[in-house]
């Protein structure tokens, strides 16, 4: 019954994950960073049903396991962090990089409510940074005395990233105005992270980022970041990345 | 390049856990339970080289993600955690229990040190929860701001479980004289955490354990674990499972 030690392993979606993060670009680079990142987890048949979800409302979080889906698989043995500037070169099990052998992601987050729709379960989360339609392997509960040891330090990734001011002044109020409260805590979030690759410093240059049913322009200027366009995405077929490629750290 | 839904994904071994447990049976519910459970973890070519683990030291704890296949694969809907008694139906995503849809485990342990044999890299690791020869499919860094949220509540997992008390008292000094130190301390964090079913309670069944190269043999009576029996195994060859499946939740 022993598996070879080289056997493939075969799984399946569970759920997709459905995610204001429509492209690479932009998405935290863990999860809980962007904190009021609301998403839902869409459970596939036969798994849609209650009965596998029983209990669930116990734990506080969760945990995804999921595919790395929105690229070529490319693993490599060593990567360079965004985090780290791009200069120095780790171990790719060192890391979260998705270039990993297996395209396999961890990822917690806040289980808000459940959601019965139709002899249907969804569940209702925070703190995503998985890209809209991730496929979902596993979903685990969070054990803090297990997951959580005392004595846990974390080299390179002691403590969470610092935040950078964003300015919306150049944004009509009228436009602003179109966005829901989430949205505008999402993008303002997601933007403080500082999406840039690490080795871009060019107050000049324009990013784009597609957040919701939105197009995010900014660029970043003395350490603040400054929203500069807002237009609504096509509503239908919006590319789900751009010409920007980041997260890979 | 998106997924189809229900698209497999096929994933390899990167790894193998070498561990003292050597069935199911006995194995503890949770990594980081029996504490001075040591392990080895063997990196499979092409990962067994430095490269895929530079910078790995600077963390405390993996997350190893692992392939639960000592058993034919038989995904559930509903569990019933042994942790419960057996009589408490849950929802399988509210569980760690392996009759998931996806055979997949995930498990927190400590990293003790790198080892460097002939160019090939090994990993020694404690607080392992694995059956010896269990394929590892990923290994990531813990990282505490991320991975351990302030108000993480955990429903039914509360807390560590109790421990009862080891008498060693019916093996005679000489025998108890052939384990090492270590030895004795995993078989003894190993029975204190009572790895009955939860629903047996005969203080005259004698239950078997395969732990290192012993064949451990225990009964439970008044809450204290009375080890009656201790010899060694076969050198090879030895049964990996024993007729008292278990670690089921």
């Amino acid at each position: 019954m022993n598996t070879p030690h080289n056997a493939a392993l075969h799984v399946h979606p569970i759920a997709i994950a459905r995610s204001p993060f429509k492209s690479r670009f932009g998405i935290p680079r863990q999860s809980g960073l962007v904190a009021d990142a609301l998403g839902v987890i869409q459970p596939i048949k036969p798994w849609h049903r209650q009965e596998a979800w029983v209990g669930i409302e116990q734990y506080s979080h969760l945990w995804l396991i999921w595919q790395v889906h929105d690229r070529p698989h490319q693993p490599a043995s060593s990567v360079r962090p965004p985090r780290l500037g791009g200069n120095v070169k780790l171990g790719v099990f060192a890391t979260r990089s998705p270039a990993r052998p297996n395209p396999i992601g961890l990822s917690l987050v806040k289980l808000l409510h459940l959601e019965h729709h139709n002899g249907h379960v969804l569940l209702h989360v925070s703190g995503l940074d998985l890209l809209d339609g991730t496929p979902i392997l596993d979903i685990k509960p969070h054990i803090a005395f297990t997951d959580c040891p005392l004595n846990s330090h974390s080299g390179m990734a002691r403590e969470a990233p610092l935040r950078l001011p964003v300015d919306w002044s150049a944004i009509p109020r009228a436009v602003r105005d179109l966005l829901t409260m989430n949205e505008q805590s999402v993008i303002e979030q997601t933007l403080a992270l500082d999406p840039r690759p690490a080795f871009h410093d060019d107050a000049e240059r324009v990013y784009h980022c597609p957040l919701f049913g939105w197009h995010v322009q900014f660029r970043v200027q003395n350490r603040i970041v400054l929203i500069i366009g807002l237009s609504a995405l096509p509503p239908s077929g919006a590319p789900n990345r751009t010409t920007t490629p980041i997260h890979t750290g």
